[in-house]
């Protein structure tokens, strides 16, 4: 094993945290994510910045809160002008692309207002959240907005599927029993197995897509975003995977009548979400998840080809491997479907971080509890690649000493992640303005804190109710705490790293030096 | 009168709320804003986002707040894609272009990582705020840093005055009673007179440019941002500014012994500053701010000849003519010099507005008690403009209905003012890092509240105590006013806007559309 010189960066979409074997589930096989996690660090308690697509994304892309990057939702662009990622691995000379999905809106007003060419090299890193676009795929493509010439489509196309969007009409849809194509993006058809063959499908396309260019990039140091799409929903997938697990394998949902009662506004308007109502159906519920089940042990074949792939390389010697997800799933939990709002299985999310360096054999195959937040991986591979910290501009704290056994006492109180709803009916039931939806959870080890506009808080006690079910936001007994945790967001509220212009070190070597620079005031 | 066209936006550096005839100075002769008063409106409450000139006018320009732009100090750069002033008047199709001082520093290293070219235009633009540079100086000069090819060094050596840098050795610069050439710089000199004819003052250059402009503009719309360097340090003025005024003029200082005893520690950190300890002195105090005074005349003046000028180019009748200052200047009141902290001296600023549409005749000549927001200008400029409101990124409110005489009851509870003193020696000698010197105030129409990281907060009761000379910040009596304030502070914090990307009505126009765009997600 030698010391980090490329970094591939594996991101699931919807991935839950608790939907692996080695985090704990008891009937999904993912052989080869365990073995990743037998040679790395296995993070318990890491949370992304946002249960959201885009703006958690903007967060792992930025290394910036969403309060700090602005980009609160799916579709709203990040400002030009953000560093990310992408800077800063070039700037320590590591190519950094991406294959898959990002998510990313580009600014295009303000890429105009700025001269910007899109064509240009700057302009398409711009315009693709910092990564040189290896292959960009959001997936996601009906019918109605889709360019038939996605590089998918065009590779489905040249493997015999035919059509405008093969990516639609065969690997996001089925047969149905009457011989019909139907649609994989409605929860009934859950059950089919996709029209493509696995060798073909998205997760192996992705994959391959990644060892083509991994061999491309030869000796040149690189960091790869290996950004699969699924398990997301369309909630449909390939032969063998559609029938793998049954509705045996399906684990109860955590939920109570209890939460039904006088639930949180918020949480109450979610509930009437469509995808709320059916994921709360059991019937549904049952149906569905095997498909989801199905689609993550597709991936993880997928990454076992592609960890054969770089041990012949020989990348698994100098490559650190992070596999995450950028949110989680509440498959019915809670009466909720979807993700948005911060119980665990919406926020928390899988993180296993393997580091090729010797001085990591300490640490191989344990788990950590410290609190991790999605920020922290830019600072991480920043100093894992023997770069300078940037505190003035990125806000999560590399975990490297971690990895090596360092566990210092003082690591993190809380984890932050933010919501902004305006783009859903539940704002419109609960008759907001869009500068009225935002939410922030504030998560220690035992508190899980809620602070919304317009409304009460949520707390929730993870010691005593660890599956979330006893809101406790408005019990006379915990205002205390609450009051305390409200504090702690508004400290963080007003450390929000804006200055992101200057570095510390320019700070610290200007402070009072007006005088040595001939500036003379308030002198007699 | 006709309605609006072109914006003169006029701002001097450092000049106090309450160095004018019309706002209450009983010795200082101002007799040309005392005329533009009388042709529109004075705003008694008008307030800087930052009572230092670098973040004061990032927010003048940009119409965010410090805590949305982040350039928190002078020097710190505007991040490269904060959209400014100059781009949301080009989009109305009108000329916005510079006179004066800025205070940008240009973020280099973000132009460097969108590849923009700092000769193309939008570079010129980025690097400027967004303003055309016609004439920019930011004054200042002392010989270590100068380029002798400054256009008022130029001007000044065109004009007779010899050397490299005339800026400081002539203008900035007096003789002594030995014969001695003598800077400006030094508080001792305030009484002699510049070595420069009133002529070629920095006020008259800068006059003489913005009028050559406006003649070469023609009948093209335009938005002049007229930034004046003085009265700002040093405090030197030619001939006859130079001993118009006396220590007879000179107000007595706003302070008292109570203040010294058991201050803020912040406030005795800058009491500790050198300027603090020279204009606390009675005798230096009463021999400065004559020159303060005559500076101020001296503007005045150059305002008179901008008028005539403006009157006889028929500009008018369709220009709308700001009158305003960054920021305020202690002058030892409150054993302070300078600025950058927040009794009404330092933060409070002029604010003069004159509208020559007919719809404001009713307004004319009087005083308005409202509170204003230095972030105000741009919506007012855009209204005035016939543009459209953008609340999802500029973060005041257009003042164009209170000029027309609609004083709504409605207008706003409070004004924000914030300090970041990272570079100040009273850092140092708290012990803090540059993450720990913020400060916010938030001020209603009766109270002053102050919240610093690390220290207790201060508060004021303007109503009982309006020179605010009993800092009520640890007063046990106060402490249901402060804990409201610090509750209006957290809100106001957690509302800012960072969505910037993404207008209200785009949000609007997606909310709960999923389907109607094709995506079905949770639909069974």
């Amino acid at each position: 094993m030698g010391s980090v010189r490329n970094i591939l960066f594996i991101m699931c979409d919807q991935l839950r945290a608790d939907y692996l074997a080695c985090t704990g589930h008891p009937s999904i096989k993912t052989p080869n994510i365990d073995a990743l996690a037998a040679r790395g660090v296995r993070f318990t308690n890491a949370f992304c910045q946002a249960p959201v697509c885009g703006s958690s994304r903007m967060s792992f892309y930025t290394g910036r809160y969403v309060q700090s990057h602005g980009a609160t939702y799916n579709g709203v662009p990040l400002k030009i002008g953000e560093p990310t990622l992408g800077d800063h691995m070039r700037d320590l000379g590591v190519a950094t692309g991406l294959v898959g999905k990002t998510h990313m809106a580009a600014d295009i007003e303000g890429m105009k207002r700025l001269g910007i060419d899109r064509s240009s090299i700057q302009g398409v890193l711009a315009a693709e959240c910092g990564f040189e676009p290896w292959e960009r795929d959001d997936g996601l493509h009906p019918d109605a907005f889709t360019d038939p010439n996605l590089a998918y489509n065009v590779y489905l196309r040249d493997n015999g599927y035919d059509g405008d969007n093969p990516w639609h009409t065969y690997a996001n849809s089925g047969v149905d029993e009457t011989g019909n194509v139907v649609s994989g993006w409605y929860l009934r058809n859950a059950h089919l197995p996709a029209r493509v063959d696995k060798a073909h499908s998205e997760a192996a396309y992705m994959t391959m897509c990644a060892m083509e260019k991994i061999t491309e990039l030869g000796e040149t140091p690189w960091c790869m975003h290996l950004s699969y799409i699924k398990p997301h929903w369309p909630y449909i997938a390939p032969e063998p995977y559609h029938n793998m697990y049954t509705e045996k394998d399906v684990i109860a949902a955590n939920r109570g009548e209890r939460e039904k009662e006088n639930p949180h506004p918020v949480i109450e308007a979610f509930m009437g979400h469509e995808e709320s109502v059916n994921f709360s159906d059991e019937t549904k519920r049952r149906h569905v998840i095997p498909a989801y089940m199905g689609l993550i042990t597709e991936i993880d074949d997928n990454i076992g080809r592609l960890m054969t792939f770089l041990e012949e390389q020989g990348r698994l010697d100098d490559t650190m491997i992070v596999f995450t997800s950028d949110h989680g799933d509440y498959l019915g939990d809670h009466w909720l479907g979807e993700k948005e709002m911060f119980h665990e299985e919406s926020v928390r999310i899988p993180l296993i971080v393997s580091n090729p360096d010797s001085a990591c054999e300490s640490t191989r195959g344990s788990e950590l509890h410290v609190l991790i937040e999605a920020i922290d991986l830019i600072p991480t591979f920043i100093e894992a690649l023997g770069g300078e910290a940037k505190p003035h501009m990125l806000e999560g704290k590399s975990f490297l000493p971690l990895l090596e056994g360092n566990n210092s006492s003082e690591w993190r109180d809380f984890v932050i992640s933010e919501a902004d709803y305006s783009w859903r009916g539940a704002r419109l039931s609960l008759g907001l303005t869009p500068d009225d939806a935002r939410a922030y959870m504030l998560r220690t080890e035992r508190w899980k804190y809620i602070s919304y506009d317009q409304f009460r808080p949520q707390l929730f006690d993870l010691q005593k109710d660890p599956d979330e079910l006893i809101d406790l936001g408005a019990s006379d007994l915990h205002k205390e705490i609450r009051a305390e945790m409200e504090e702690r967001l508004n400290r963080w509220l007003r450390h929000r790293r804006n200055r992101t212009t200057t570095s510390h070190e320019e700070i610290e070597k200007k402070t009072d030096t007006a005088k040595n620079r001939g500036i003379y005031f308030g002198v007699w």
